[in-house]
């Protein structure tokens, strides 16, 4: 996914002359000149054809049949009246179409499967969240249930006239992108499960592509294009819950490394000195700033043990704490700080590596972050290298559980952007005479 | 700098029917078309003008004005016999042009200065090294000694026809590359200090443009482009000095972070409860696997004591390492092994971070190789996520100390490769007519 501006574009004349013209050159350029059309109206619309004509350097006649296809595929609307029968519309502002076309981002997770329905534009339709002990069912009932999930909505949306463009589901674990499975999943207690194989059964339209990706590197995508964070091309997002996850918006471009497995911040060892991690590991960032260990320092009467089990019903356990803390209970002000300590350690390396000018954090460190960011900002500035910590913030992330769903959501929309033609014509294109 | 290919391009025609053409984009448009030919020959040459035509979709033509300018800015030339009064000499071969442009990288380290000139196709022409204790002579004379020797050197070049297309400067620090500014460089002991400036004054051509980078991040560069690793496009480097580099490229780029300070894994804490850095911390990377670790274990009678000093005359003792462990002082295998076990600890961490497929260690870490890379290996596989540690492997660099100046030299063929209008036209060039 490349979120950066095109920066130049094929032209329709590009056969033109003595080079060898062939018909999929020409589909090529057809293609990439309605990815360059509708990316001008995505981020600079409502705006008339002569002005996309003008900024994209593409003439007026070429334009208007590109308009003209993209109205086809219901990616793009004229706003206010027509001007009936004037050819090329010059009055006409043009915007995303928002009636027909969506995107589906989904979420399993370990107490909860969620789900985003948006617009090519981003807003959001449909926003749905259901608890699910995704972990104590096993991922044959957990898919059954996101793919009930994934029907449901889908035939909702096509009650408001909208079909998805693609869904693309976010799973806490390393996923092998090219076959949409799950590779590894620790806190589901997952290892080599196909979830788009399973999502290719379910009642859905057999032309609405599926895909995987990781949780924390789409919840990062999210922040990069709509969180608080917002346009800011270095990032790191940090998320906490049962696990700890991260991912890295680098150049405005998410990390992803060799396999997609980059940003796996949950267990980087920390504290070799420290305690034992489910992992089979010692001293993992996890056991210093998981909900875990959250739980254990500020609720130690209701914790279970010092060992490395799971968190069960992490939600709840979570309104606990919150609800303790109301009470002015001062375990919960120093859980809270010593996870903040932790987290600056943990952030330190961070800013050292990846040099970000914003740290996010999500899930439940957003929940307690008035607690947690002074602490972790304060270790940060004393262990991290001045000049890059100095540059360099922690900021609460505002999307909640929604931020893996709602960059799931982005990509699908992204995809749509980059390739118009993957997006089926409903009704035949009127291709208008050139100007 | 961007190494992935150009995948679109502008054509010749973009300004022709309706849109409204301006002189400035048919010069951008020029010029990005002047690169699109000078990479297709870089990449694939010895080729026909034909050839280039039908791999980037321009006219014969245009192609054949095009490489007439890029001869007359000496980037191309022709090989073998010319077929006289032939229009567009369909049989000829271009390839680079070695004779005319070059480049030049230099690195300023903690006990010498080195210098790597390359023709554009990154065949070296000179390569320098000059033993000069830079700590301890400070910035003012280390910048005049530098001076001194890019003076000797184009001078050189100038002696062979040939000029510098641009110097960039290799520095251990944290560098502003838009000032050309050191703003800190620990183990040179420097903090703000204009490279680019003291350069500017010179016995240089002024429009020899001067640049400073990071010396790991170009070593990296070099690494992706020519070393072991060349072609790997996710990849760490890592090099053992009397500090500890490192450089990545994620994706096929470098990462730079928002100030270009990304990939600072020296002072990395790695171990909390472990000895005082120079630095002011506690238990930096640095402390474990730099030099000063080495000669600390393997040569104990005549270690600086165990304070956080600076190791004097690294290469030397390096050398007396060397030596000793020819004559089987059993306690060198151990050191290499113990630093090569706190090198596998922190690459666990990179490893999760960035998922890179080889991990490259230049410095000293490629001299005593076969004795660090099992133990890192081991403990690597131990401590960083199985799915992305089975995929990952060491390799010794064998650039040796010219890896930085060689990358530093490669930024500024990349450069030059980029807009070719950058490099100035000796003799007018022939434009022919079209065909």
């Amino acid at each position: 996914m490349d979120h950066s501006r095109a920066d130049g574009h094929a032209t329709d004349s590009m056969s033109r002359g003595g080079s060898a013209g062939v018909p999929a050159d020409q589909a090529t350029v057809r293609r990439s000149n309605l990815a360059l059309v509708l990316r001008h109206v995505s981020a600079c619309g409502p705006c008339t054809r002569s002005a996309v004509a003008a900024a994209t350097g593409l003439n007026k006649a070429t334009v208007t049949s590109l308009v003209s296809e993209l109205q086809a595929r219901g990616l793009v609307k004229e706003m206010g009246p027509q001007h009936a029968g004037s050819v090329g519309r010059p009055g006409v502002a043009l915007a995303l179409d928002g009636s027909r076309v969506g995107a589906l981002g989904m979420e399993v997770n370990v107490d909860y499967i969620a789900a985003i329905a948006t617009d090519l534009a981003g807003r959001v339709i449909i926003d749905r969240r259901i608890g699910f002990d995704a972990m104590g069912s096993g991922p044959e009932r957990s898919l059954d249930e996101l793919a009930r999930m994934a029907e449901r909505i889908v035939a909702d949306l096509d009650r408001l006239g909208i079909t998805p463009a693609g869904i693309t589901v976010a799973v806490p674990g390393l996923i092998d992108a090219t076959t949409g499975t799950v590779v590894v999943a620790p806190n589901l207690g997952w290892r080599g499960v196909a979830v788009t194989e399973r999502l290719s059964h379910a009642n859905i339209a057999a032309d609405i592509p599926v895909a995987v990706d990781n949780d924390a590197n789409l919840a990062a995508l999210a922040e990069y294009t709509s969180g608080v964070a917002a346009g800011t091309s270095d990032l790191v997002y940090l998320t906490g819950e049962v696990g700890i996850g991260g991912g890295v918006i680098a150049g405005g471009r998410l990390l992803g490394g060799a396999d997609g497995f980059a940003g796996e911040v949950g267990h980087v060892v920390i504290d070799p000195s420290g305690e034992s991690c489910r992992c089979g590991r010692v001293g993992c960032w996890e056991t210093k700033v998981g909900l875990a260990a959250l739980v254990r320092m500020a609720t130690p009467d209701r914790a279970y043990g010092t060992g490395p089990q799971l968190v069960r019903d992490p939600e709840e356990r979570l309104a606990e704490i919150e609800h303790r803390r109301a009470e002015g209970d001062p375990r919960v002000d120093a859980a809270a700080a010593e996870v903040g300590r932790w987290l600056g350690i943990g952030a330190a390396m961070l800013v050292n590596l990846f040099n970000p000018r914003v740290i996010v954090l999500g899930g439940y460190f957003a929940r307690l972050a008035d607690l947690i960011i002074p602490a972790a900002q304060q270790t940060l500035a004393r262990l991290g290298m001045s000049d890059a910590v100095e540059r360099c913030r922690f900021a609460a992330s505002d999307l909640g559980f929604g931020a893996a769903s709602r960059g799931a959501a982005g990509v699908v929309v992204e995809r749509a952007l980059s390739d118009p033609t993957s997006i089926s014509i409903r009704t035949p294109p009127t291709i208008l005479p050139s100007a």
